[in-house]
């Protein structure tokens, strides 16, 4: 619980834009995953960087957790005040400080979102490529280390980042990087930060880079014969250097998912969804190529096409695959999965997966990011029903050890938060203690985000290897 | 000065590869820039991790300083012994230890030259496309965070590496990432490993990232009336798409040193060298829009090859600009500069340091990684001459500050060492204290590269703010 009295002089920075209300708490502790409820004991609804810093500097001085919030929408658990404290909403924190055409960038605040960020660009000609599915909001984005299905072609938000200001847990304020492309000028604390949830401090501003919007867009889907064709043909695309913009991979539960609620007619069968950026000429190129091999791994049905609405109805499709998979069980709802593997060993990894889940009692469909490595299955599983939130944890599990031994990472993208934390140690060996140090360096009290990522230090009561995974 | 005893026990580790010979101390007490010279007392040829690790908890427990040696090829006194100590000279651990085609990877020492790692692969159809000029080694790069003339597609070295392993200041032996394409587990320990300068623990192992040879390559050079006019030239080619896999300037005294020293007959005029990679179709496609943007700008003389002796001749030209523009001045050393801006204020970067020059009575030929708003300059000085090289100073010190104003940084690819030290607070403000509480976390008896990038520490005697910049 924060104290009276210091709830009083976080007024005095915020006046009514800190809250205690109930709504305001519960909405706070939610997560969109199937993680318990946590809510903070206050909301900050802080509208600069200065306002930022004197909450933190509050927080600090009194042993106070400090909680990061963008949208909600990540799926480890990164933003559940499972220690209470203060969270702080970037909502107002949300504008657009600069769009830059010449160096391609644009300075943004945390709270902007994903789509809001799309729309202030359209007309500049220019596009912010990560796209991680949800409406997510850019600071979030950062700190999660988001990617999604551009980043075959584009990169990780990490590579799409040139500086950030950060404010750090005693309250100072300090800028990491520049608006120059590169530097060799020291540590790359922009990276640090990047990934690092919250737990180092809190982004208050962004500088990202910027790509030119492609002169011609073509999509297609195709589909194979089995999991490990879709892969091999897509480990010779990426070799081949295709540049692919987009290439996902649904298996056929998740196909069946897209035919009974997305309203598809797909042949069930494991299915690539890719897409091709450049000039007219070179996507027609990069499209020829792609089909020559998907003939040659016997896929079918494979016909590109350069048309927005055909476009837009099969990544509609793609991002709405969490719904239709949902949409499977009626009720039910899902245990996300994110592993990540050398995409020599992707086949491999999916069909044991596969295997694993037709041996349980669960449905799960199967997506990834496949030129990346990346997939996910949705476990689904009926609300309260520990049994089956048991099973779909081992399942979970078993991946997480699948992906360690065909060394990989047990989250591609979703980060660590609470549900992965319990796989640190297995992952990175003494690596997770560098990642204690540095954080017991720059956050001796341990208040920012505890119970995340990082083993628990002296600041903050815990288990010191974190919860169980899963 | 090591004491005795402590010279018997690391040679219990290494037995006669220890040294403490004359030429071995003057060797790794020499850099190839204009720095004092400052040898090590002790130079290690370690052959294993392992031994890594036993030097470094033998230097650890005794608080001798230990400084990487891989080449000898960095520019801004890396690895000068300025507080004495050991040198680990990486020269024996410099195997491939695994090429991955189908992830398109490969597992390496610290001590592999780039020019060794590129004929290994050859045979694969894979490359490294990481070229910063010199043969450096791979750890060296690494630790530099050294970038080049492909940069610009392919980006720096911290883009092409996907693991390490570190031996850190206390000897612990860690792995950062996997071979996976991406991770959100934690933070980027491997970002920070690269360009600490070895003043967080020493690189052991890479995992590097691959990419294609391409199956087309074509090259070509142009002239433009004025630097700005080859600015803005790259700056609508950067800004149309085009995938340049190099563009670099070479102003006109540049040129001049071309066709006195090179062989070269190019008009005395700004140029751009370019190369495209692709497939024969996608080369053309790229070339003929670039050479539409050359000529809307005034360019001339460009003309296109895919022959590889015209893209060797090319090159080869631009690797050897420093002996070139060396030769302008018989006798002559330079000090060698290295800023980068955003590429919106890259001519006015470029012409106020050409007309600075101009009006000191120094010669100094500009060339520049333009895509990336990087550029050098190669201020030519007597051997010796003091007077000279204070002027060379304050050349660089105000380049330094016009790459701050214009929101860039001092450092693009040559990194601090001993040389951009003084700019670092200036640069980063606070986010250098940071940088300092990271080292202490990581190194708090002050060990590992002392005197280099990090302000001092208690551990280690100094200047609290770093030496005077130049």
């Amino acid at each position: 619980m924060i104290p009276t009295a210091a709830l009083d002089t976080l007024r005095s920075v915020l006046g009514d834009r800190l809250s205690v209300s109930k709504p305001d708490l519960e909405q706070h502790g939610q997560s969109e995953s199937h993680y318990a409820p946590a809510p903070p004991d206050a909301v900050a609804f802080p509208e600069t960087t200065a306002e930022v810093s004197a909450l933190v500097r509050i927080c600090a001085a009194r042993r106070i957790p400090v909680i990061g919030w963008g949208t909600g929408t990540s799926l480890e658990g990164h933003s559940l005040a499972v220690h209470g404290g203060l969270c702080v909403d970037f909502g107002r924190m949300n504008k657009v400080l600069a769009i830059n055409a010449g160096d391609m960038d644009a300075v943004v605040q945390p709270g902007l979102t994903r789509e809001e960020l799309d729309a202030e660009l359209r007309a500049s000609g220019l596009f912010f490529p990560v796209d991680p599915g949800a409406n997510a909001s850019l600071g979030g984005m950062a700190s999660t280390r988001a990617s999604g299905t551009t980043t075959v072609r584009y990169g990780t938000v990490r590579d799409n980042i040139r500086a950030l200001e950060v404010v750090l847990p005693d309250g100072r304020i300090v800028r990491t990087g520049s608006r120059a492309r590169k530097t060799s000028a020291g540590y790359d604390l922009t990276g640090l930060f990047v990934g690092a949830e919250g737990t180092l401090g809190l982004i208050t501003e962004l500088t990202l880079r910027l790509h030119g919007r492609p002169e011609s867009i073509a999509a297609a889907a195709c589909a194979f014969g089995s999991v490990g064709a879709a892969v091999d043909a897509t480990i010779e695309t990426i070799q081949s250097g295709i540049p692919m913009a987009r290439i996902e991979l649904a298996d056929a539960v998740t196909v069946r998912s897209f035919n009974a609620h997305a309203g598809a007619d797909m042949a069930e069968k494991p299915h690539l969804m890719v897409e091709f950026h450049g000039s007219d000429q070179s996507v027609r190129e990069d499209a020829e190529r792609f089909g020559a091999i998907v003939a040659d791994h016997g896929g079918s049905g494979f016909e590109w096409s350069a048309r927005p609405e055909d476009r837009a109805r099969l990544w509609r499709m793609r991002h709405n695959a969490y719904y239709a998979a949902l949409a499977l069980r009626k009720g039910a709802t899902a245990l996300t999965t994110d592993i990540c593997v050398p995409i020599s060993r992707l086949a491999e990894a999916i069909e044991e997966t596969r295997r694993d889940i037709d041996a349980s009692p669960l449905v799960g469909p199967i997506v990834g990011h496949v030129g990346d490595g990346n997939f996910h299955t949705l476990l689904l599983v009926e609300p309260g029903n520990e049994c089956e939130m048991r099973i779909a944890g081992e399942l979970s599990a078993r991946m997480a050890e699948r992906a360690l031994r065909l060394g990989g990472t047990v989250s591609g993208e979703h980060g660590v938060g609470i549900g992965k934390r319990g796989y640190m140690r297995a992952e990175h060996g003494g690596g997770w203690d560098v990642m204690g140090e540095i954080k017991r360096a720059l956050d001796p009290a341990g208040i920012m985000n505890p119970g995340k990522l990082v083993p628990d230090g002296p600041g903050v009561a815990g288990d010191a290897e974190g919860g169980a995974g899963g």
